[in-house]
């Protein structure tokens, strides 16, 4: 996969990009990366990137021509049109399922403002996805592009061992994670359930089960709503129900 | 503002620390960082911090004993009691509202993990939150913590300008934010509306109301269920109801 990034501040993604998943991942080729400095393409003559946006207000707007220019230096070079991703706020939320998607591309290219907004030309004419990561406010586009990236670099082939890629799970069964534990058995009178020590297998499997839904009715109801519930499954988020009735 | 964060990977926060408006707050002295790597608190003869989760299965689970240590170690010098944030997907979904609510305190503790899930008496004995950031799978928690602080911190006193400031509109509205155009008025035939070009403010803040509305009605209208709509955005509702029927 080829990574090409837009951004003023290509230095954010240095801690990221070297260490951990990405750097192996990189090292073996899994995905190369490539920062553009938007700045280079601007025919302002002061080197400017924004402007004062029409009809008045505060803050700036990013120009559209040095994007614009930009991204068509990137893409006369490439035979596929890549997916140009605007990491914004008004973009679509963000996802595991979108990461699966993007992971399937060969090219993505990742527009970053800072600080500015983007002349709505920009989001029209050359985006192919606006993303979001979620329903909060940050400097820029840099720390949203590195999360894509993380999730979507750690879904192509070879890159995450046997052992990592089973922590997946906690999006693609549709619940949360049940609770882990590990050693010790007793941690300042902090027990451990018996049934994790019991090798009943199939108990572990049953208890895991209903602490994962337990955990997801709980905390996030709304993930429930995606889901088909076995009887046994309607029968304890009954008694889940009533006992908060009750208390 | 004082953050300790727990990571087996502090290099990765670098990029996003010496840059933009975390270096400027840092250099203000608006927040302190300090990183833990809590593989020196472990007791392990190996070093190790994690271990086989109880009950079977793939994975690895990080050891009570080592984060409890190293959170304890921070808190025996404090007076007041730290936020203890453990990030996970199992977690809240971060929002602005948290973003805001962390930003009045004096001291946050972040605990990341990386490939490994955590043991559960992390989560019911040490911790005061639980946060994800999103319903996407990430290598650790990092990230993540890198998003919170960005957001919590941009909210300091005197961290941003005024002009800054202004952006952070988005999600204060309680709707997506408006278009934004800025010059050239014409930039290869794609014309900014006229109506910003009017000089009339009173049209072009009904615009800018019209088009955040619309925006989120037809991105998010998840967003519009907290609000409070006026007869005449009611009104525009209805018509985008029924030129989507008809279309």
């Amino acid at each position: 996969m080829k990574i090409d990034i837009l951004s003023l501040f290509p230095e954010m993604f240095h801690g990221v990009f070297q260490s951990s998943i990405l750097k192996k991942a990189h090292e073996a080729d899994a995905f190369q990366y490539n920062f553009v400095n938007f700045r280079d393409y601007t025919d302002n003559k002061h080197n400017k990137v924004d402007d004062y946006p029409y009809g008045g207000g505060a803050g700036m707007v990013l120009k559209p021509q040095p994007i614009f220019d930009a991204v068509e230096a990137i893409e006369k070079n490439t035979s596929q049109k890549p997916r140009v991703i605007l990491m914004c706020p008004q973009g679509e939320t963000y996802s595991q399922k979108k990461a699966e998607e993007l992971a399937k591309e060969e090219h993505l290219i990742f527009i970053c403002g800072h600080y500015e907004g983007y002349d709505e030309r920009i989001r029209t004419e050359l985006v192919t996805d606006e993303i979001s990561i979620g329903d909060y406010v940050l400097t820029g586009g840099e720390l949203g592009a590195m999360v894509v990236i993380d999730s979507v670099v750690r879904l192509l082939p070879d890159v995450l061992g046997n052992e990592d890629s089973a922590v997946q799970d906690s999006f693609s069964t549709g619940l949360l994670e049940h609770p882990h534990f590990t050693r010790p058995a007793d941690f300042r009178g902090l027990k451990v359930p018996d049934v994790l020590l019991s090798g009943n297998h199939a108990h572990i499997e049953e208890w895991r089960k209903k602490e994962a839904l337990k955990r997801t009715y709980f905390r996030r109801q709304d993930l429930l709503q995606n889901l088909q519930l076995t009887e046994n499954e309607k029968k304890w988020i009954k008694e889940w129900e009533t006992s908060q009735e009750n208390s």
